[in-house]
C-alpha cells in the first residue's frame, strides 16, 4: 500500500489515465478535459496514457475509444469521471475490477443535491477496492507542470459576437497551490491569479469531499517543493483531531492561509444550502485556525494578496514596521492599517534617524522629508533617495518590515527604483511589501515589475500594509513554534 | 461681489488666465500647467483668454510673454501661480493691482515646511484685495468639461529605455468630484479613475487651504449639475460649525463620501508631520460624519468603489438585500460581508418562493437551485435564468438592493445577462450592484460592460457588497432626513 502522499501523488501525475465520459461533443464536459489532456500530451507536458471511454464512440481526437476501462488490456492509474450520476457506482465497480487506484468524480447530482445513498453507494466500492476518491461534484485537479487538466471549463468562450476571449485561464507555474472546496470559486481564483500574473504550483478542488480531504492534501503539498503556500478556501470544514493535527504540523514548515466563508448566520444558512455541510460556528473556526497557525484573509483580495506575499517574501521576525514614502497621504493610509491591525510603527531610533540627518546633510535627500516613520521622500524623491532610505532601514535591527510606498508620479522618480530597491530587499532576510497607485500603464508596470523581482505590490496603500500584516502575523507563528529560522533557511534555499 | 458659487466657478472656467512661472523647459512644472491650457486651447476645450508671465522669455508655446500681469492690458481673472514661495507675495500683490479675482497658488514652500509667515503675508494681501486663493502647496484644478487643468504632472511619462508611457492620465468626463486635500493621493486618484474608466466631473485639491476651503467647495459642487457624488480625501478638516452646517445642507442633495486618513495614533503622527495640521481624534471624525450625513470609506479601494455605486445607481430605500448569483461560494461570501455590514439578507417572502417555484415547475431554472436567498442559479445558470430571476427579486417590494454575482465562467452563460440585468435594472429605482470575479478578458469584458450600462460592478464579492452598504447607509440617512423622494427624482432627471 501506498503512503498518503504516493496516493495523492497519483491525482497530479498518473501514469496512466482513463476519461469516462470523453466525448467528441465541444460543449460536454468529458469534450474538454479529454481535450485538455490531449493538448497537454501533444505538448509533452503530459507524459501518462490516455484513454477515452465511451461506448457510443470509436475515437475521440485521434484516440481509440473503449466502451468501458475493463476493455483496456493496460494497466490504468487514475479514472476521470464524467457521466451522469447514477452511472457512476457502475463505472467504480469497473475501476475497482481493473485495479484502479484512484479517481476524480467530476459528475455532480450526489449529496449536494440529496443523493446520499448514491455518494455512499460509490463510497463503499471504493473503499473496498482501496481506491481514492476525489469529488465527486468537483473540478478535479490541475498541475501546470504535469499537464494533469481537468477543468471542463475551456480556457476560452465564443462571445455572441463571435469573438474568442479568454474566459478560463489556467496561470501560469509558480508557487501557491489552490486548495478550494468551491469548484466555481476555484476558477474564478485561476483567472484572478492569471490576470496578475501569479503562477500557481497545483491545484485541487475537493466537492463533496466523500473521500480524500483537506489533511491528506495539505500532507501532499507539505512535501511538494513548488508549493510555498497553500490558499485554502472552504465553506464547511470537519475540523477534527486530524485536520488539527496535520495543519499544525504544515504550518509550521509551510504557511496555510484559509478563506473560510459562511461566517454569518446567513452566510452559513447559504453554506449550507450550497453544499449541504454545516457550517458550524464562525468563531470555532478562528480559534482553530488560530491554534494550527492557518492565517485567516478577511475576504477575497486579502486572501490572494497574503498568498502572494507569502510566495515571495520571508515572514517578518517581529511587529516594527517602516514606511517609506514619497507621498505623505499614501503614507499615513498604511501607517493606520499596519496599527489597526496590530502592527508597531514607532518612531525612528536615534542611529536611524542620524544616518537620515547626514543624508540631507550630503544634499542626498530634501531637507524636508521628514524622518520619523514614515520616512517622506516627498515630492522631490528619486530612485536613488529610495534606495539610500530603503537601505538604513534595511539595516536598522529594530525594524522587521519595510513597506515603500512609490508613487511614480513623481516628476523626478525613474522606474528603476524598483529595481534598487529589489536588489537591496534580495540581500536582507527582512521582508519588503510596495505599492503603487494606479490602474495605467506607468502603474501597472511598476507593480508588475515588482511582482517580477519578487517584491510584492499592492495598488492600495492599505492593502500593502494587510501584506505586512500577514507576513508579521507567520513570523510571530513561527517563533512561537521555534520554527523561525529553519522556515528561513528553507525558504531562501528553494528560492 | 460674487457669491461663494460665482467666486468657485472661476476657478473651473476662467475668461482669462495668467500663468505665472510658465516656462519653456519640458522639466519645469511652469511649462506643464502652460502647455496643459495650451493644447486645451488649440482643442477648442478651453475658451477662456492665456497669458505666460516670465521676465526671461518672449514667447512661450507661441504666446507672447508678459514680466508681470500688470503689463497686461485685457483683464485677468484667474493667475495660477508656479513660482518659488518667497516670490509669491510679490506676485499677489501685483495680482491685487490687477483686479485679478482668484488665485491658485501651485507652489509649495509655506506652512507646510514651517513658513508660517510667508503663508499669512500672501492670506493678508489676498483678503484686503478680495482674492479668492487655492492653495498654497496644491496641484489646484483639473475640469475636463472646461479644459482647465492646472496639474504640473505630464500626462506620460518617459522611461529609461525611452519608451513613452502612461504616467499621470487625466480621466474621461464623468459624475464624480474629486476634493483632496494631498495631492499626491489626487493624481493617484485620477489613474486609478482613468485605468477603470470612470469618468470625473471635477478635481480640486486644497494643498495648505490658507483660503479656501472645503464648505465653500462642497456649496459650488453641489449646484454642479454634472457631480452626482463628492470624493473626498483629508487628513485633517477643520470640523467646524461651518463645515457640519454645508455637510449637512449637501449631503440631503448629493453624496459625501469620504476617506479621512490619520485614524490611529501613529497615522495621526505622520499626518501632522505631513500637513504640519492636528489630525484630532478619529472618534470626533467618525461621530461628525455621521451627524452630517458623509459616508465614511474604511480604505482607498472602498472609497472609489462607494463612488462609483453612488454615481451609477439610486439609493436603497431600506436594509433588505437579495443576492442572485451562479456560484455558490461567492454568493455566501457577499451575505457574509452584507450581514457583517449590517445589511438583512433574509429567506425570501413566501409569494416570492412560489415565483421561483413556479419558474422551476416551468424548467425555466434548474430544479436545485435553490431560492431561499441567495438565489443560487447554479452551475447550470443562462442568460434567461439571470433575467427571470434578477426580475422577480426586482419587483419584490420587500426587497430594497440586489447583487448580481455572474461568474463567467460556466458554460452554458453568455455575456448577454449583462444587458438583460442591466435593462432590467433601469426600469426600477432600486439599485442593483454585480461583480464577477477574474483578471482576465472575458471578466474584464463583463464588469466593464455592467459599468457601461449603470450598473457598478466588482471583482470581488465583498466588494460589491460593500458597495451596496453604501447605497443602503445613503438611502437611510436621506429617509431619515425626509429627502429620498426628491433624491430619487432628480437622479433619474439627470440620469
Amino acid at each position: 500500500m501506498e503512503s498518503i502522499v504516493e496516493q495523492m501523488h497519483i491525482f497530479f501525475e498518473p501514469r496512466s489515465v482513463a476519461v469516462v465520459g470523453a466525448s467528441r461533443r465541444i460543449m460536454k464536459a468529458g469534450h474538454v478535459i479529454f481535450k485538455n489532456f490531449v493538448d497537454n500530451k501533444r505538448r509533452g507536458i503530459f507524459r501518462g496514457e490516455l484513454y477515452p471511454i465511451n461506448p457510443h464512440e470509436k475515437t475521440i481526437l485521434g484516440y481509440t475509444c473503449h466502451s468501458s476501462i475493463t476493455e483496456i488490456d493496460e494497466k490504468i492509474e487514475l479514472v476521470v469521471i464524467v457521466v451522469p450520476a447514477k452511472v457512476v457506482p457502475q463505472v467504480m465497480k469497473e475501476s475497482a475490477a481493473k485495479g484502479v487506484k484512484a479517481a476524480v468524480i467530476i459528475s455532480a447530482g450526489f449529496s449536494e443535491v440529496g443523493n446520499h445513498d448514491l455518494e455512499e453507494q460509490v463510497k463503499t466500492i471504493a473503499k473496498n477496492a482501496g481506491i481514492r476518491v476525489l469529488g465527486p461534484n468537483c473540478l478535479g485537479v490541475y498541475d501546470s507542470q504535469t499537464g494533469v487538466d481537468m477543468l471542463f471549463l475551456p480556457e476560452t468562450k465564443i462571445l455572441t459576437t463571435g469573438d474568442e476571449v479568454v474566459g478560463t485561464p489556467r496561470p501560469m507555474s509558480g508557487h501557491i497551490a489552490i486548495v478550494t472546496q468551491s469548484g466555481a470559486f476555484g476558477v474564478a481564483a485561476l483567472d484572478y491569479l492569471t490576470g496578475k500574473q501569479l503562477g500557481i504550483s497545483k491545484f485541487v478542488s475537493f466537492g463533496n469531499k466523500c473521500d480524500v480531504d483537506e489533511p491528506e492534501m495539505f500532507s501532499y503539498l507539505l512535501q511538494d517543493e513548488r508549493t510555498r503556500v497553500i490558499l485554502f478556501y472552504a465553506e464547511s470544514i470537519d475540523a477534527g483531531r486530524e485536520f488539527m493535527e496535520v495543519a499544525k504540523e504544515v504550518t509550521q514548515r509551510k504557511p496555510i492561509v484559509a478563506l473560510k466563508s459562511g461566517k454569518t448566520e446567513a452566510g452559513a444558512r447559504a453554506a449550507v444550502s450550497h453544499t449541504g455541510a454545516i457550517a458550524g460556528s464562525d468563531k470555532i473556526y478562528d480559534s482553530v485556525f488560530m491554534q494550527v497557525g492557518i492565517l485567516r484573509a478577511r475576504d477575497m483580495e486579502e486572501f490572494f494578496d497574503m498568498g502572494k506575499a507569502l510566495a515571495f517574501q520571508p515572514p517578518a521576525a517581529g511587529k516594527n514596521v517602516a514606511v517609506i514614502t514619497d507621498a505623505g497621504g499614501p503614507g499615513i493610509m498604511a501607517v493606520d492599517e499596519c496599527v489597526a491591525r496590530g502592527l508597531n510603527v514607532q518612531k525612528l531610533s536615534d542611529e536611524t534617524i542620524q544616518k537620515f540627518e547626514e543624508l540631507k546633510r550630503e544634499g542626498k535627500i530634501p531637507p524636508f522629508s521628514t524622518n520619523l516613520n514614515p520616512v517622506d521622500l516627498t515630492g522631490s524623491a528619486t530612485s536613488e533617495m529610495f534606495e539610500y532610505g530603503t537601505k538604513i532601514l534595511l539595516e536598522d535591527s529594530e525594524i522587521h518590515g519595510i513597506i515603500v510606498l512609490g508613487m511614480h508620479h513623481l516628476p523626478a522618480l525613474q522606474e528603476d527604483f524598483v529595481d534598487r530597491v529589489a536588489n537591496l530587499a534580495k540581500n536582507h532576510t527582512k521582508p519588503v511589501v510596495a505599492c503603487d497607485i494606479g490602474e495605467t500603464e506607468m502603474a501597472l508596470h511598476i507593480r508588475s515589475r515588482f511582482d517580477k523581482l519578487r517584491v510584492p505590490a499592492y495598488f492600495s496603500p492599505e492593502d500593502a500594509a494587510r501584506a505586512m500584516v500577514a507576513l508579521v502575523n507567520y513570523g510571530l507563528y513561527l517563533k512561537k513554534c521555534g520554527r523561525f529560522e529553519q522556515y528561513l533557511t528553507t525558504f531562501f534555499q528553494n528560492l
